[in-house]
């Protein structure tokens, strides 16, 4: 069986980031890459990395005759996509803006779709039998990959967290703040105790740890470097390390893209790959979590490559067995 | 049918490139990797970036059950290696490193095996039918890729060549060199006129245009960015910009991993992908080629696995559909 | 009057440093610069930046005939130093390792020395007046800039800090940690929550605020950038943003390196100047501090030299006005 | 005495680094930074690393009462700014646009002033009594370093080069070449054979060296660093390495910011100072000339202080001891 894929918004980070993943992938047929701006030119004229890899032409007009669409548009533009865009209810959606990620948000009368938070290591079973998945954000899932086991046991209260973030995953608009010469050998805090992503950790947090207010401290930094998010959250805890790395052992067991590391985990041990590494260090009774991904891959496209892979009942890592740049 | 390779020197850059490869490769085993100095070792404890990928262990012994032997080791010690340790007649063996690339070093009746360069752009019919493979350079490779369809023509004789490096290029080995506080913002020329891979590249250009004298002044530098080369050579040639085009066009039909553009390339495109794109531009009589590869992939395993695919009848690009980094 | 000015340990990244800014002080003389392993060298031929702008040549030998001497030795050497190589009580040291920084190591009864934490901000009347200066660590300078304020005004009591540093901060010995093709494009912790610059931090806001258990959670990360220090701590506070402004304010009025912003600070603003930056944000309940400086400057030799300024009685900028390096 | 500066275009790069300097420069008042975006701003508000260094504010207007005004505007803005605003033919001008540079623009009868193309090296004595100063391209600085002296001795013909450059080259509009995302460990060639510094390079080898026709092949390359310039030049001699070094260090006796050196250059060398370094290598008839220097000081804002310094009689290196950033 192929699936056919069709993509919206094929110019931007996301939008190429997920055509490198389905070109390779080997039960997908992409039938059209959507994009306004570029109908008509060769999607290697837009991604040029992809030079020698594909012949595909970039639509302006959508079929429907596909079995999974992905959204790759700036957050809020889903929801008026598909108000404006009727896309058969047989098509499945897999949206990788914030649109439908909340709670209040996942339900959708007017378009006729519910959305599932596709978070596999939270929502695995949920996600299988899924019509539509609102694919997590970049700070959220490593964020949460950090902290989802620390909720299934009851402890989270206050927890502060601060985290790095490549240049990717501001997109490929120009900015004062995406300037070379400003951002090279640079950081920078932004959105402090703000970020927007701290709404959907909450609710995942919740999910998990009903009935207890947690507080979450998070200051974002912007990185001098591209791909990738790398993550620290203090907590207070009693438990023993042991006790946690066995807590989170267990959490993880059986999720292929999600491994606790006893050893000094590093950023580039997951860029270019769909693969969450964590690592815990106890002192006194102030546990720190550490946890890193690729945002736009474990952080975006790679998780709604894995999240199609387990809708249309395939091995959860079929196409996502990616070689890491490692350096 | 599964080729059953062996990896010598498992715990260098070269080895773990290799072994990222590998493991992904559809139609390959890998019977052991040797790491005299990480025995006993998880593959995992020296390649962390690998973690979850794998579970295979260093070994310090030598099956001689398989069809594959891949020799990462430094320069020089390939010829000791085979010396000391009787490898099967029977086993293809690919060395990455320089031991066996000159024409007087590929012939080598003590251990009674013949060596065939292994560029598939000048060499793939021989390659095909090898038994062992002396696998080029990495700015040999990338060099290579700007000049062979001009000596092709026959048009080379003073060649100006600049070529730009990544740390990864130098190995693992500490040096001040290497240092980050050193290397980070900084440029600088290393091996000016004198470069090691001046000799194999001398040698494909008399392949393709013998018995003209053909000066090559290089001047290599060392970036500041881990992977990849970018280089540009200056000839004078009286031919137009399109029938040098066409000349590389032809010459390149049919090799699926190199790619000549007509659009402005740049190194970042093909990092993290076996591929090599090349550029022309002219003005007045002066002809300047641009080339790029990735100096640990197509400029050393990712060729070497092409190569393999070619000794044992694969599609060349089996195993090598890999997404670019792009960023 | 000229100072007459003696280094120990010309040969490493503080040597070096306080070289840049001791050769063009208007009032300082450098009589000696000592280097065990580089005697007879050419200070240029170590600190090969320094070419055109000095003649000088290593020395094996100490010359009493000075008024000052800085120690630029690892951490422990200066004890060991001063033991075996007694100084006339007349001359005035500034250590820059960790030797005296502690207020149990600042009375040294066998040197008969008694040594001043020399952090201007929070000392500079005793500095002004002091025979021996220890210069503080580069990490506890920078948090200490985002904290004392608060510490002064009583309210501190548990702190979350993460900072992240450039790898001049770990010295020029190379180290699998120091090599560019791991560090460049890379994040990873260490030293969580046991930074050996916690103690002379405690010490400092104990100062401060007597009587109060202050409990600092910091989780240090290795950057990919050469100098430069950003540090984002987060404490709990009923107080107004406007009122810990002017707090801050307050606190810094009259010291002319350090700046309180209320634009967003961030790190290239303060690289290669003796200047520290601090910025306050604030939701709810919760206040983030950020704070940023130039390791080898602020955080070492730029202070060194300032603290120089204040024993000698010279206007604390006097060889200070650096040009930033903005990009 | 003390020098009245006036600055239009104060908050680009240029603007900006200019400023850096005139701030510390011990003869120097800034009587105005004109700035028509800007106007009635900090400067600190545009050149935020100056905090704490300055309370200049841009001004709308401008003033004659000033010594000399340094113009900082885009290239061919120069020559309109001076046609509209009236400037009193009293005060000397320094143009950092290439706008004045070439023979045929530089004597400019319509507004009263004749040009001195500034650089030292090759026109010291008549920048001393220059009124009006073209200010060297940045590229054309660096090459010209590496080619002078072999000018002066009557031995170029055909010359390939090859250079690299900072982001801050390209100033600081938005690009996608200036895009972080794009520019990070990424290489590209561009303008390749028509670098606009070309006219001015050609015309100062034919001032040392006339009548020789003088081919210079220049292949530019996009860097992924902020600042500096490095390059490589290969020509064909029969003279020998010694006679070589001899000649350019008999050329560059007396010019104080320029270094010859015979142990190898690199580019952190100079960044962040006013210095070039310039090293040469040769294997039989070819000799590679290298040449360093920062784009924003020798290469721009350094050397119009240089040539002010020239011009107003004071001692060439006031205000230019600039620490080297080193890392």
């Amino acid at each position: 069986m192929m699936i056919k894929a069709g993509i919206i918004g094929g110019a931007g980070y996301t939008g190429g980031e997920l055509i490198r993943l389905l070109i390779n992938h080997p039960q997908v047929d992409i039938v059209f890459i959507h994009s306004r701006s570029n109908a008509g030119k060769l999607v290697t004229d837009v991604h040029t990395d992809l030079i020698g890899d594909t012949d595909l032409i970039f639509a302006d007009t959508i079929s429907q005759d596909i079995d999974v669409l992905f959204l790759c548009l700036g957050h809020g533009e889903s929801t008026r996509f598909l108000q404006e865009t009727p896309i058969d209810l047989s098509v499945k959606i897999i949206d990788l803006a914030n649109d439908f990620r909340l709670v209040k948000d996942r339900n959708q009368p007017s378009l006729n779709r519910t959305f599932i938070y596709g978070l596999p290591e939270l929502n695995r079973e949920a996600i299988k039998t899924a019509q539509n998945i609102a694919n997590p954000g970049c700070f959220a899932t490593t964020i949460q990959m950090g902290l989802l086991p620390l909720a299934s046991t009851g402890i989270l209260k206050e927890i502060y967290t601060t985290g790095i973030t490549g240049s990717t995953g501001a997109g490929q608009k120009l900015a004062a703040t995406s300037h070379f010469s400003w951002r090279a050998n640079n950081i920078q805090a932004y959105k402090t105790l703000t970020h927007q992503h701290l709404g959907e950790i909450g609710e995942s947090l919740d999910q998990l740890q009903p009935g207890t207010e947690i507080n979450l401290s998070f200051v974002p930094w912007r990185g001098d470097f591209t791909r990738g998010i790398f993550v620290s959250s203090t907590i207070t805890t009693d438990l023993s390390l042991e006790e946690l790395y066995r807590i989170f052992e267990d959490f993880y067991k059986g999720h292929p893209f999600t491994s606790v590391s006893r050893a000094p985990i590093f950023l580039k041990q997951v860029v270019n790959t769909n693969k969450a590494v964590v690592q815990l260090e106890k002192v006194g009774t102030k546990l720190v979590v550490h946890s890193a991904a690729d945002n736009l891959l474990k952080g975006a496209c790679g998780q709604a490559v894995q999240n199609m892979n387990l809708m249309f009942g395939l091995d959860e890592r079929t196409g996502l067995n990616l070689k890491p740049i490692a350096f």
